[in-house]
This record gives structure tokens, C-alpha cells and sequence, in this order.
């Protein structure tokens, strides 16, 4: 994939405290980034998260995948691109890309997935229709 | 300081993630270390922290110092001591110093301040006696 | 798989500054339990990581998963099961499973996939025959 | 202290990861901050960091404090001031505070100390006159 895939685009700028002695940044904090720009893209979708959760549900986290492509460095600017793969009934999945900052090789691809759960129960509960309409809405340009 | 001025030294092994490019431990991980320590201090006390909790107070952290003498390494095996310092009427100021593993010398000092706050009122209230009463039986050695 | 699937058990206590505002343990802080558990893994063969760096190769992590079952909370007490999956000729893939302590059932499972890698060249170079030959012997139970 | 003392405010906005179990930002992370801000400063000086590595010699950070003034929230968004204290003859002191964006009232202070340090023998040596100079020009408001 490239930029263009993605008409979500989160910019980033590396933190000292994100590398290791390797002197890249640690494998783990990827998922710090991923973890941003899921959050960003829901903003840019007007969706409100704390509305959600008030509603007794939450989305937990039950898969994380992290290709590594190229190493990024302190003080890179890159960009993460995010949208959804599939969303199912219960589960929506987020399909993850980063690149430097206009550019579009890929210095990782990964994907997260998120399952509705309901926090009484502890059961996965279908996805909400206004965020998937929120989603089809933004996916197709508006 | 040195080692024998602690009756609780929590041994450690630093993570390949909480070094940073400088091939060092990062300077905010220190924290992390400092927060292990008075955790496994409690812990050695016998104090109850769940049962602190639950009756409507809690330890918010007002202030933190690190003093940096000499850098840490990936896979180093280090000890924090950490010993209360001066208990306040609701503060509590926690004396901390980082050794390598059976050595002397410090690789780092440094100080958390603790407030107990009730969840309520949002106020400041006094260190609970039964926590005054068990860091006096530990420290005077029993 | 359950604990008696792996050789090698890293016990660790999650820390407070691992959880996350809805009381677990933050999801891509299980990539650093996994780290851990990797090198304590490497440890336990007798293994040496700097004489391997010092030939001018070094392990790149490629691809990480994590299959999260479970949540994980503050002051658990864990286990993180690791064995090498499959050593291909550059790649070693690492299997990965967290236990609550002495408990068979897993919070989590995943996988970490190193490449050999020469720092020169940046290209894959084969896994090094005295670390194939370690893992061979401990996982053989010698 | 308040925002009009700062001629450089860093905007940030909290990580869901760097948040704890008690839903406010873990007190480690407010040097992840410190640290970012203190970057962008230099960067907003035009000085260039890479260069003053490159002639053998780099800043070790010596001494943090942080005074935590009120909780700080998942999605808030923050300022980070930060300006130079004392200049010293090698040591380089810089003062911050956080801030909700556009507002006055202190969130955190504190104090990061950095010393310029040959990288060969190990001990402190001149903060060079170019970054007074720039540092000078900066706050003077040039």
C-alpha cells in the first residue's frame, strides 16, 4: 500500500525516549504510534468515543501485528496511515501503515484488532451502527 | 548512602526497552524504577495498599528528584534501596538510591513525595496509623 | 499450549506504570514482557549476545504478534512461556505465552520473528551455527 | 509561573499509554514531556544538536525534579513551557511547566539539568558559545 490508500494520515515526530540502544525505536512502541493514530482517526471522524463507553460497552484490544520493514530514528517525521479492514459483527480491524513524512515506502504495516465488549457481561456486543455509518461516511470521501 | 543505610534493596535487571540511542537508561525510567521499589517495600512491610484504597483515600504523587551520578546499561543487575524519609502528617517522602548489584556506590539518588489524598474531598488527610506503625516495626528492624 | 509446552518460564510482576486507564496492563506492553522473556531465554542456553554482535551481525525484529485472552492487572503475578518456533536460515521465530503464576490457562500468546543480520551489509546472514546448536541441546532437555 | 513567562510552549496531547490504573498520566511520563519540549526548544533556536554530538562531546542529564500540581487526563491537551535557567560554566539548568493549552494555571513544574560532557574523557567541559548565543538571541526575542 501507499499514502494514497489512506485517507487518514497521522503525523509523528520520533521521541529521544522511543529508542533503544540499537539506537532505533524500540520494537514495542510501534504500537504507541498505532494506538495514536486509531484515536486520531476516530476524531477525524466526529465519532465520540466517551459517548460510547458511556453506553455500558468498551473496545478491547485482542490482536496486535507489527511488520517491520526499515528502521526509524529520534527525530524522524513519519506519518500513519489508518483505516478500516474488516469490520464484523463484533470485531473491527484496523489496517496500520507507517512511512516518512511524504513519502510513500512503508517502514512498517501491521493491524489491530479491536472487539465491542460489554462491560457487564464481559461478551463481545455487535459494533454501533453510528460508527460504522461514521466509518462507510468518511471512507467514501465525505 | 550505601547499601547497608537500606533494610530494602529491590534487585532489578535493566530492560533492552528502557535503555534509549545514548546506549543508556532513558532518564524518565529512573521513575519506573523508583515506583517498583516503594511498591516492594509495602509489600515487605505486609501493608495492605487494597485496603488502603478502599476506604476512600489514596497516594498521589507530588513530587519526584532524580540525581544522575553515573549511567546504566542494558542487562546491568542493580538494586534500589528506598526507605521512608521525613512522614508528614499526611505526606510521605520516600529516600531512594540506585547500586549496582552488592556495591557501594550509587548510580543514582533521589526522592518521591507522597500525599494521601482523600478521593472525595479531593484534600490532603493523615497517613494512615497502621502504615506509620508498620514502616517504625520494619525499619526499627522486626 | 500450556506450561509444561515450554523449557523456559521468565516470571515477572507487572508494574504499575504498565497499566493504562482502564486498569490493564497497556497492549503494547506485552511486546516488552516478550522481550524480557527472550532474553532470559537466551540466558538460561548460556548464549552469548555480545560475542554475537561483536561478529558484526545483529538480531533485527521483523514481525511481532500478540493474541491478547486475557486482561492482565496490577501486582499479577505472571509467567511468560518462550521457545524458538521455526530457525530457518536467517530467521529465528520466537513462540510466546503468558500464564498467571503456576496456572496453565494463557492471558496471552504471540510471536516475535528475528532476522540475522549483517551490520555492513544490512542483508540476512544465517542464524549462527553455536546458537542453532545451543537451542537444539536445551530444548532437548540437556 | 504562567504561559507569558515561556517564549516556547510545546503542544502535546496525552497518550492513551501514558496513562495508569488511576487514569492520570503516570508520573514517569512527565520527563517524556520534559524531554520533548526541551528538543523542540532547541529546535525553535535553530541550534543544531547533531553538529555539537559530532564534535565529540554531548549533554548528560544530571538532575530532574517534578512538582505535580493537579492530575493530567487521557486526550488532554497540554503546553509544556520550558526556558533556560542558570547557563552555567558546563551545566545548562532548564525550568518547565505544564499547562492545559491556552490556559495559565501550572499542571506540573519543574527542573531538568544537563551537563556538557567530553565524550573521550568522560568529564564536563564548556557549554559552547554558540548555544548561548542562540539561547541569548531567543529569549531576547530575536
Amino acid at each position: 500500500m501507499a499514502r494514497a490508500d489512506f485517507r487518514h494520515l497521522c503525523p509523528l515526530r520520533v521521541r529521544y525516549g522511543e529508542t533503544d540502544a540499537q539506537g532505533v525505536v524500540f520494537n514495542a512502541n510501534y504500537l504507541l504510534y498505532y494506538d495514536v493514530a486509531i484515536t486520531e482517526y476516530l476524531r477525524a471522524l466526529g465519532w465520540n468515543y466517551r459517548a460510547h463507553i458511556a453506553t455500558g460497552v468498551d473496545f478491547h484490544t485482542v490482536r496486535t501485528v507489527v511488520d517491520y520493514k526499515a528502521p526509524i530514528r529520534f527525530d524522524d517525521e513519519i506519518e500513519v496511515g489508518v483505516r478500516p479492514g474488516r469490520v464484523g459483527n463484533s470485531s473491527l480491524t484496523w489496517a496500520l501503515e507507517i512511512h516518512p513524512s511524504g513519502e510513500d515506502r512503508p517502514l512498517a504495516t501491521g493491524e489491530v484488532v479491536w472487539v465491542n465488549t460489554d462491560q457487564a457481561s464481559h461478551r463481545p456486543t455487535p459494533v454501533p451502527a453510528d460508527l460504522r455509518a461514521a466509518i462507510a461516511r468518511f471512507e467514501a470521501g465525505g
